[in-house]
């Protein structure tokens, strides 16, 4: 067995048999395969398409990579949730409190932002104290206590996919649904989550820019995870705007934090309540409320508890930045769009996320949105508050958002899209 | 200008622009663009293409990455000549002296082989005391002094294709006809030759299988040479079976010295003669007459002050391989196969090759062929004489000799396929 032939198989439209697979992804892990022999594979990949056979083998193949965690001693039924990444994405914050105070396990591995699209874990360092690195005994001890626990993934979990991760990032090749399906699945199979829900985003802030793209990740991924023995659903959602009002690492924790006290933005406790739901569902608690653990206060205590119980206060302030800037509306009317990748772009450059893995985010950087689509908008009103610590990022910031939204006239008739776009079960 | 995004634009089937090109393969030369974004970039190329205008670029770019060598003040016109590569193909040996003796200069910078085709450099570094490594200045009195050199070319000729060779090696990128065009042509015209023939193989024994990929590779590299002002034309020419009656080193050594005393096989003889028209006509000596420098000793007097000038004996007696093991025929009939890639791999196994760049070769391995397609031949007879220096090596030889062969029932009526197949000129 040999990089080339493996290579010129998937070049010439082949497809790659179990053995090839196999090898290839060992020899990679161990760096007998190069990285300039990985990404020319992962680009005919790419570009020549892996079958569903051929996905479930390199799925296999880099969870076999590294160490499998087991939550079966657990006293709760486990479940996850991932999201494929959105701008103004705080879901996980108050989402896995919630389904703790419902009665599941939540293990939740999160990763750090990079482009566009923030990270879990950057938004939750931003509560003072918090620490995102766990080792594995400590790990299981916060969840067994608290019922949910939201830390960074060990070095041990399919290192195969993190190190073709961190390739695909530089050679142009992230962008195959069967590459960026079997990397999420490895990492999730390989942590032991007993159920998992996917929340595949849909649109301009997302990384599947088609609703038929991002049904077919889904059903990718729906398929990988039954596969594995792993009770899977997806839901399509909509990224066509950012969700909530907040995109930035501690306006991301305040907003999260009033959803948890029974307030917030109705996008962002919709869709909680949808995940937590299908959460629960999968986990074999059917009959659980959500809603009501969000009413009486149960899921704000699970937070506390699991804010504390990594270092964090949950009663300290959260950091601010030190200079705001104001974009005003600039006609009176109906705001039609508030494109989410602009907005994305726009917090990224005041300091919300990174350009490359060794860089610092702010935690007070990001965009505050004033209104959403769909709200009728004055003109000289503030749209968005623009906030950094080094405000000669707001030029960039400002570039970033033009064209980024619309303002059409009072009485343009304009219907958001539903929140959830649509629902992919196992087959 | 970033890596990633010359890459996408390749890998989503765009053209890449003037200022891409000359970016990414000056960055590539200077090792800001990894290998791995290079051969990401050279798989997107091998699936998706490249049109005309960006092979020009292309190749312009690896041109102007080194230094480019002028022959302006040679007293003589320059021709060289490129061989695609193929087994048995000794060409260069007895063609370079003859096109000086008719009064051209061929400063013929080569290389070595790899693989199953075999590399000038090789064959006549088993003539004794001969070297391959000239400098520039002793490259240029050797040319203008016999009117021929054969030297390896040096590191400051087109660096870039030097390194993007050398990594489509290992990442199953070679079978592009833009990467090999562009690379073939990009040495050829830094070489700084006025004329050039291109001598294109296809069939088994060569990279191009089929008159059509061959007649395309043929065309985009007679547009390139035209195009900088090199007189340029190819011949098509047949590799489904060896060329001559020798595969190895020293025995294509001898071969061709039998070619330059005016007798050897005939289709080497007919292919020296007919690559040697062209170059003296593109060069602009359309009257010089090759075939009377064969027969009045002319270009075998050239031969010899070629060896000497490069510190090689030609009177001393060429190595020989100190094993040998006789094919024989299988039944009387007539020889309708005899196949070039099984007999080059073989020789390639019996030690005339190298399988990584750091081998050695040996001087006296290789096939002896005692009949050509055509033929009538006589059950138990020889067909191929085997020649290595370590016995060991016949085994995995044989192996692939089978099925190389055919012998049909006397009176089979069979026509072998014409040496030059076809011209491609200037369009």
């Amino acid at each position: 067995m040999d990089a080339i032939s493996v290579i010129r198989t998937k070049r010439d439209r082949g497809r790659l048999d179990d053995g090839q697979i196999d090898w290839v992804i060992d020899a990679y892990t161990r760096g007998e395969v190069a990285d300039e022999q990985m990404s020319a594979l992962a680009m005919a990949i790419l570009l020549n398409g892996m079958d569903r056979a051929e996905i479930a083998r390199w799925t296999a193949a880099m969870i076999a990579s590294g160490e499998r965690m087991d939550f079966s001693g657990l006293a709760r039924p486990t479940a996850d949730k991932h999201s494929t990444g959105g701008v103004g994405d705080k879901i996980t914050l108050p989402l896995a409190p919630l389904v703790a105070a419902c009665g599941a396990a939540v293990p939740q591995l999160s990763g750090r932002g990079l482009g566009h699209t923030g990270g879990t874990l950057d938004k939750l360092e931003s509560v003072p104290g918090w620490r995102a690195s766990l080792g594995n005994d400590e790990m299981l001890a916060v969840l067994a206590d608290v019922g949910a626990v939201v830390c960074a993934a060990g070095d041990g979990l399919a290192p195969a996919d993190k190190k073709l991760y961190a390739l695909r990032d530089v050679t142009g090749t992230v962008e195959s649904i069967p590459l960026i399906a079997s990397s999420i699945m490895s990492k999730k199979i390989a942590e032991g989550t007993g159920a998992l829900v996917l929340d595949v985003k849909v649109g301009s802030g997302a990384f599947m820019k088609t609703l038929q793209d991002a049904r077919e990740l889904a059903a990718t991924m729906v398929g990988l995870g039954t596969d594995h023995q792993v009770r899977t659903v997806a839901l399509l959602t909509d990224m066509s705007t950012p969700l909530g009002l907040t995109a930035g690492n501690a306006l991301e924790v305040r907003e999260s934090v009033e959803v948890l006290a029974g307030g917030g933005p109705a996008d962002v406790v919709e869709l909680t309540l949808a995940l937590a739901r299908e959460m629960l569902d999968a986990a074999g608690l059917p009959d659980a409320d959500p809603a009501k653990a969000l009413a009486d206060g149960s899921a704000m205590d699970a937070w506390r508890r699991m804010i504390r119980a990594q270092g964090g206060d949950p009663d300290a302030a959260l950091p601010v930045a030190r200079e705001r800037h104001v974009v005003a509306v600039p006609a009176s009317g109906v705001l039609t769009a508030l494109d989410a990748y602009g907005v994305g772009v726009a917090a990224w450059r005041l300091g919300a996320g990174r350009a490359r893995k060794e860089d610092a985010v702010q935690a007070g950087a990001g965009i505050e949105l004033h209104a959403k689509p769909g709200d009728t908008v004055v003109a000289g009103a503030p749209l968005l508050t623009l906030h950094t610590d080094t405000p000669e990022k707001f030029e960039g910031a400002l570039e970033a958002l033009e064209g980024a939204f619309t303002v059409g006239p009072a009485g343009t008739p304009f219907t958001p899209p539903p929140v959830v776009l649509d629902r992919v079960g196992p087959a």
